[in-house]
C-alpha cells in the first residue's frame, strides 16, 4: 500500500533557485472499481527551498520504492495524483511542486491529471 | 442520439486546483449533409471547483458511454464541439472548461475546433 | 449489414501484372460480445488477372461503401478480415489477395489479422 | 483563377467565443517567375463574431473549390496567404483570423507566411 | 502466479490459413533476484490449424486475464518467453507460433527474447 | 496532357549494373470522376542496362517537366501508375522498372500501385 | 566570399502586418580554425514595415545565392549569425528580424545560435 | 576530475543582444553512490554581455574538453548542474545562463535538472 | 579494461531453439588515437545451444559489468566488435552469435560494425 | 577535386567474415549543369577480405578527407557514386562492397543511387 515513510530527502546543495524533474516510466496501480490494472507514467517538477531555508531534494531510489508502494493498490487516477503531491509536499515543503500522472487509457479514452502546490510558474505547469 | 442522461459525476477528492484531461481517440459521428461518417479525437479539459464548493469530476466509463451515443447523429463538426462543451458545463459546472475536437477532414482538409467555458488558462487554451 | 452487392469492379487495364493496395483508416465495427464500438485499419492488398483474362479492380468508392455497412455489425475481429477476403476474392477473383486488419485494441491488447488468397509474393504478406 | 465568390458562410452556431482551424494538406498554385507549380500547406485559424451579433463560419466544401481555385494561377507565396486573408475576412467578418502557408520550397529553401486580420490571441499567432 | 488454466480458446471460423497476431503493451512481472517490478510488451502470433482439423484461437479477453496472472510472479525473461510459448501451444496446438517479448531494461540494457513452436514463417520470425 | 516526349535520356556511365531511384513529391493529377485534384507521391526505382548495350538514364529535369504534364490530365490511379511505366520503358529498356504511386485518398482510404517491367529483385519491389 | 551585394528586395505587397519565414536547410561554411567544413540550417524570420512606409521583402532567389557565398568562407558560427543578420537588416529595415542558425556539431556538441534587430514578439524569439 | 581551468573564453562579436545554445549529447559521469556511469545530455543557453561591456564567450572545444573531465568524478546530477552553472557564470559573467542537465535514468526514472544565473526570458528557462 | 573474467553464463532453461538480444545503449570506450571518448549502442543476439547439448545464456548484470569495464580502455571500433563477439562466444559456445555496434561519430561520419559467429539467419543479420 | 590518394587502408583484424558500414551525412558537391550546390548523404557499406588473404578496411579519417575533396567538384549523382565504388574498391579490393547515395532533391524530385562490387547479399543490398 502506498507509503510515505519509503521517502528520503537530502538537502539541497545550493541557495540559487533550480528546478528538478523526475519521470518515472513505469509506474502501476489497480482500479478499485474492476480490479484491473492501471498503467502509467508520473512526472514530479518542483523548486525547492533555498538551502539556507533548510530546503530538500527527495532521494531518486526511495522515490522508485515509494512509486513501487502503490502496485497493489486500488486506487483512482486522480486519488493517485493528488496523493503523491501531497505526500512530496509534507516531505520536502517545496517552493513549488507539480505532479502529472499520464495513463494509458481504458476503453480508448487516456487521461492526464495535473496537481500543483504552491506558485508553479507558467511554462512548467503543463 | 447524444444522450446527456448518460453523464455521471462524483465529488471532486480535493480542495486544492487541479486539473484533468481526457481524450477519445475513437470518437465516431454521422455528417448531416452527405451520411458519411465523420471520425474525430476529443479532448477534455477542466478544473473542477474545489471539494468544498460542492465541485465534481465526470466519471470515466460515462463519458465512454456519452461519447458513444453520437455514433447514430447527424451533427456538424462545430455542433458536436458546443454540445460536448454544454453537457459537461451543464453537469459539473467546472471552474474552466475547454473542449477540443480534431477531425481527420474530408477532401483534403482536416479541421480543428476548440469550445470553452469560463477562464481557461493560457497554456491549456490550444 | 455487411452488404458484398454494394461493391462494384471495373476492368484491369492492363495484362501486365501489377500490385495495388487501399488502407481504410477510418473502420468501425461493434463487438459482439460487449457491444462496444471496435475501431481498426483495413489494408487490401492485391494482384488482379491480366485483362485478356478477364481481371478486375474493386472500385474504391464501393469499397468505401462497403466499409461502411460493418459499422451496426456485430462482429469479431477474426470475422471481420475473412468476410472481406471472401467478398473481395468473389468480386474480383484475383492472382492473389490479402486482407490485413488492426484493431486499436482493447484492455491493453492490440491485435493484427490477416486473411490471404492464392499465392501471396513473400514481401506482400506481413 | 482565385474565385472569392466561391466562398459561402453559415451562421455561427453559438454565442460563446470559439476557434476554428481548417489545415488544407493539397495546396497548389504556380510560381509566375518560373511557370513551376508551388506546393503548399495553407492554415486558416479564426474566431467567428458571436451569433447575436451576425457572425459567420465559413463553409468546408466551398473553401476546398475555392483553395482549387489557385491551382493554375500564377501568383507569389506573399499575395496567396494575403489574398486568402483578405477574401476570408471580406466573408466573415471575424473577431480574428490568422492564415498561414508553408511551402515545400525550391533551391533548399523552405517558406511560411503568416498574415493576420484583428487580435489574434498569442498561443494562435504561431 | 500464472496460471494457464485462465486460458480459453474458440474454433477457429475458417479452413483457409490465416495469421493472428496480439501485442499486449502492459504486461509486468517481477525480477526474482532483486524482487523489482519488469515492464514489457507481449506479441504473440499464430496461425491456427484448419477449422476442419479442429483449430482454435486463444481468446482475446482470457488472455488478458492470464497475461495478467504474471503480475506478482518472480521470473527472469527467458522463462516468462517459454512459458507462454508452451501455455499457448498446449491450449492451441496451432500450425505454428511466435512469442516475442520486449523488455524495458535495467542498468542500461534494453532485452528482446523470441521463443517458437512449429516452421515460423521467415516474415513473422523477426 | 501527359507527353513522353518531354522525356530525355542520357547514357549510363558504366557496364556495372546499380540502381536509380527517383522519388517526386509534389505529383498531382485530376480525377476524372469527380474533377477533384488528386495528389501522389511518384517513386520510380530502375537498373539502366550495361553501357556496352547502350544502357540509358532518364534526365532528371525532363522527368520533372514530364511528371507536370499529368497536372490537368483526368486521369485514374491505375492508368498513372502504369502510364509512366510503359513511358519510361519505352525511354530507356531498362534491365528492370518499378514505379509506385501513393495516394493521398479519398473518403477515409489510402492506395498505393506498383507496376513492372522486367525482374524487378525481391527488395525493390515493395 | 559572402557577398550581400546579391540580395534584392521586392515592396511589400500590404499595409497590414505580416511575418515571413525563410529556412534554408543547406547551408555549408568551412571552420577558420580547423578548414574543416561546417553545416547547418539558417531559419530567416521578419515582419517587413507597411508598404507605405516603403518596406520590403528579401527575394528568394536572390537569398538562395547570398547564402552559397558563404560555401567557401572560414567563418565562425556567431560571426555567421550576426552578419546575416546585419546583410538583411541593412537590405529591408524590417519591423523586426530574427536569424536562428543551427549546426550539426563537432565533437559531440551541436550549437544554436540566435541573433535579433528590433523588437521580436515572443512566439517568434526560440 | 571536473576542471574549470580547462574553459576558455573568446570576446563576443557585438554589442546587440544574442543568444547562443551548446548540446552536448555525450555526456558521462559516475554515480557515487554505486560506481555505475551516469549518463546525459548538457544543454548550455547564455546571452553573452554586449562587446563593450566586455562580454564573453565560451570556447567550444575547450567546453568538449571540459565536460570530458567529468568522466571518472563521481559526483550528483543536481552537483553537476550547479556546478557546471557556477563555472560558466564565473568563465563569462553572461547577461544570463541556464543549464539543463537531462539524464537516461536508472530504475525506470529519468531525471532533469535546470539551474540559472541572471534573468533568463521565459521562451528559454524550459 | 576489458575484462572477460566478469562475465558468467547460467543454463538455458529449454531444448527448444529460441533467440536472445540485449541492447546497451550506453557503451563508452576511448579513441586510441585522439583520446576522445567513443560513443556507443552494443547490440547481442544470439541463439543458445539446447538445454540437453549443455547451452549457456550470458547474465545480464554481468554482461553490463563487463560492458562497463571497456571505459577507459583505447580501442579502435572494429576491435571492440571483434572482441566482445570473441569472448560471448568463448563464454557461451552458442548456435549462432551476432554483435552489432553503432557509433554516434565523429567528423560527421557515424559507423556501424557487425561481427557474427556461426550461421545466423538472415533475417537476424542485419 | 576527388582525390582517391587522400583514401588510407589498415589491415582488417581478424580473419573472421564481417561488415563495416560508414554513413557521411555532410556531403556537398557542385551539379555541373546549374553550378548549385548537391546535398546528400554517402553510405558505405563492405565486407573486407579476411587478413590471412590481406584485407583491408578504408581509415575514417582519409575517408572522411577523401569525401571533403568533392566539395568544390562539378559532377553528376550518378558519377559520385560509381566514382567512389570504383575508388573504395581499388583500395580495399574487399569481398564486397555498397555504396549507397541520398540526394536531398530538387525541382521536388529527391533521388537515391546504389552502386555495387561483388556480391553483395541480399539484406545489405537496399
Amino acid at each position: 500500500m502506498p507509503d510515505p515513510k519509503l521517502l528520503e530527502a537530502f538537502p539541497t546543495p545550493t541557495d540559487t533557485p533550480f528546478v528538478i524533474e523526475h519521470v518515472a516510466d513505469e509506474f502501476t496501480s489497480v482500479c478499485p472499481k474492476t480490479g484491473h490494472p492501471d498503467f502509467g507514467v508520473i512526472t514530479v517538477r518542483f523548486e525547492p527551498r533555498p538551502a539556507s531555508a533548510g530546503g530538500t531534494c527527495v532521494e531518486l531510489k526511495s522515490l522508485k520504492l515509494y512509486f513501487q508502494s502503490f502496485r497493489q493498490e486500488g486506487i483512482y487516477y486522480e486519488a493517485v495524483t493528488n496523493r503523491i503531491r501531497d505526500d512530496l509536499a509534507a516531505l520536502m515543503d517545496p517552493a513549488w511542486l507539480l505532479v502529472r500522472t499520464e495513463w494509458r487509457g481504458r476503453g480508448g479514452i487516456r487521461s492526464v491529471i495535473r496537481a500543483a502546490r504552491g506558485p508553479v510558474p507558467g511554462a512548467w505547469a503543463v
